[in-house]
């Protein structure tokens, strides 16, 4: 019985982050899903605020009959100092015993500190990414088959699509 | 259906804590738990870590027959400008309907935002206090009776009385 | 011709304040008002914003026939390190020859950088003062003639005599 | 008799900025000037620090017989999270009715908390911008004609010309 | 050959510092002598900088016929998230094989890093104090005893000990 | 006898680096060598933590016959306000008369507070960078040429070229 850590920025929350957790249950009892960067928001590349990322989270996985006694998310906020990072989220989390990550930086970090660290095959990489929903929230392309169906409706009817939208041309100006 | 909002540092999770969660969730379908001071611990008034503090509260809710599908937890750091506060926990809360609490400077800030504020009958106040916990360990008095047992266990084997008393001592030099 | 720097932190701006920028305009032709602390507000000593204070002043100093082109508000946050506070309102300010204060750091600290400073007399201390004030409105005694009488309005019409109550009350519970 | 708000970094205060002001005037009393990144200075595209900011906004509006009574200037510093940013200016500021401002983010923040923002007209965009007066001041062309005539002079003077210079070679190493 | 961390805030360094030092070099090649606080100064109870207090080591060591390949300074400023602080000494410190401390939070935090902490024994601590020092100079006592005597010096020299005076004085208002 | 400051990043500390020390101390009687950054690590271009940059440091002025009552080391974290830069430093650092460093900001932000501030001859830039160094490193060509050879030893007996490959590798993907 272990618990996993799994760490994401999910600006938003797609289809690659659903399989993720999909994998890591597989392996451990309990993950604990850690939103990285999490007062950042209303930024070009971060458009979504904490609570509005725990909101997909949650509506994602009860769609996919993942209950809530098999994961919690923990919003972390961004630390300057990368060499403390380790630190900062053992104090912030309950215990884990194994990482989850493809992240390098992350990665090192936690094999630094002599956790055990696993990689995740991804899906569909180029498709399932917060990059590409962003492009085509831009462009006016499909980004709907991107999320999980409930995270495109949550996205639509709250007008985040929108702000994404917003807050990308302003990066272009 | 509404949900509340409700905040605590819990340090530690202690019976007054307990009540009013059951007294909360008589009214809300779900509480949205909010731990103040998250990034603050190892100080003789506030001992212990955001995940410690998340253990507590799992255990002693669990031990009722409260189920994660009733509450959340989110760890909130502080923020020093006080007129930011609310617009920091709506940033990193899911939306919640009604607050909850019986601190005055919460209770104004939520009520400055225009949130319906309701306060929280009180438990055996003065036994049912982190002060008096903080004061009993360091005393050798009995301080299981002021927390939840699974809390007490927990505190127990993971040497956080001990921790507890180093940093009061420490005070008192 | 000069220009004075006087500092305060106008928790909130009484009859003390106006006696000092009057004295200080006898000597100056122009004065910066720096608002000290201000991004701290919502705290028992603490309870106006910038934007308040900024008020405030205008309200008062408008009252007695000082007209904008005599002074200028700058509100300055707190940094933590003091050694790099005069480089810290060199920047913000726009240039200044002469520092008025009674406060012993802000006057030892703009000495060790060689600036002249200079004492002005008090004006009934132990009335004209936050303290007293923050007294008074929590013990309903008269706080209105600690101020002028349109920051006594202003006061009163914002709800920020109650605000005051409610965070003094905080502190004694 | 409205408040207006108007956001703007003036690095430098040019003629831009001045038609800005001039049209926030036609419909509102007095303009709330905000001086965003207020503590950034002394980089290549922030050469200025609040106090000079401050000394070109008075200089150029006096030029234009544009009284304080009309105006009034706040230096805000940066926050990082910018879900709190409309909070933090509603901190600072004494009251608002509207928002002048053509920046996408600004504009999106404000919106999003039900204020009206409204756009200016752009007057020669491509001339008078802060980054076409860094790069004639750097590559020696005619940057005089992108500021008022009195900021000009206080650049030259203040030897801040010569500061923007050095900054930005410093970028092209 | 033993690295040992010794950490202390040095305001001043007095002869119980110097007496902590020379326990320390018995059983180690070298001291890492970490500069607690570093970024505070110009408070009452924390009246020198950083700068300040390597000068006053270097002197009072030197004085002892103790080389500068035996120790080394660092200056390490707070973070304020004590679970860190470890991580925070270990990236900003050369590394060091054993802790000397009798500061129970510190000697707590490293422990529960799994380090070897060991206790100093006091020498005179009533009075080789950094409180006695500022109570002595406050009154007019005889402050000179506390401290090495070229630290005594040091501090008469550049007007440290009139500093310390003013903002005691501050305090007491 | 002169004090001569010098400022550097040190990522990793190269032939470039030894050779402006030398140069240094031929004017001046003690060099204090300021690490920049010092609590930015395990970044692309930043890969060190600020101890293990001083026993590079430590290791090749060592290693020249250059003795540590020649100089200093201070680590300097970063401050976000330019303009209170250089007093930060000072209160850092022992006094020093004479400021050496290539770095236009630097250069400028000293030289608007008075000081004497030289340039150094390059030595070989192209390749003595830790640019070239981080390149090399990670695109397995010959890294040790471009540090002095004790530091060589250290960086690939901690795995810190192995870092330093696996941070940038981050970068690129």
């Amino acid at each position: 019985m272990t618990t996993a850590l799994y760490v994401g920025r999910f600006q938003p929350f797609h289809h690659g982050h659903l399989h993720s957790i999909r994998h890591v249950l597989k392996d451990s009892s309990e993950v604990v899903i850690v939103i990285g960067s999490a007062m950042t928001s209303h930024q070009a590349d971060n458009p979504f605020t904490s609570g509005e990322r725990i909101e997909m989270i949650h509506l994602a996985l009860s769609d996919q009959g993942i209950g809530r006694d098999k994961y919690q998310v923990i919003p972390a906020p961004d630390v300057e100092v990368h060499s403390v990072w380790v630190a900062h989220i053992e104090s912030l989390c309950p215990p884990f015993d194994v990482v989850y990550t493809n992240e390098p930086l992350t990665s090192r970090l936690f094999a630094e500190e002599e956790y055990e660290v696993r990689r995740i095959p991804f899906l569909r990489r180029n498709i399932y990414s917060g990059t590409e929903f962003r492009k085509r929230v831009l462009e006016n392309e499909d980004w709907r088959e991107i999320v999980p169906e409930p995270v495109a409706g949550f996205l639509a009817e709250r007008g985040l699509t929108e702000r994404t939208r917003r807050l990308n041309l302003s990066d272009r100006l």
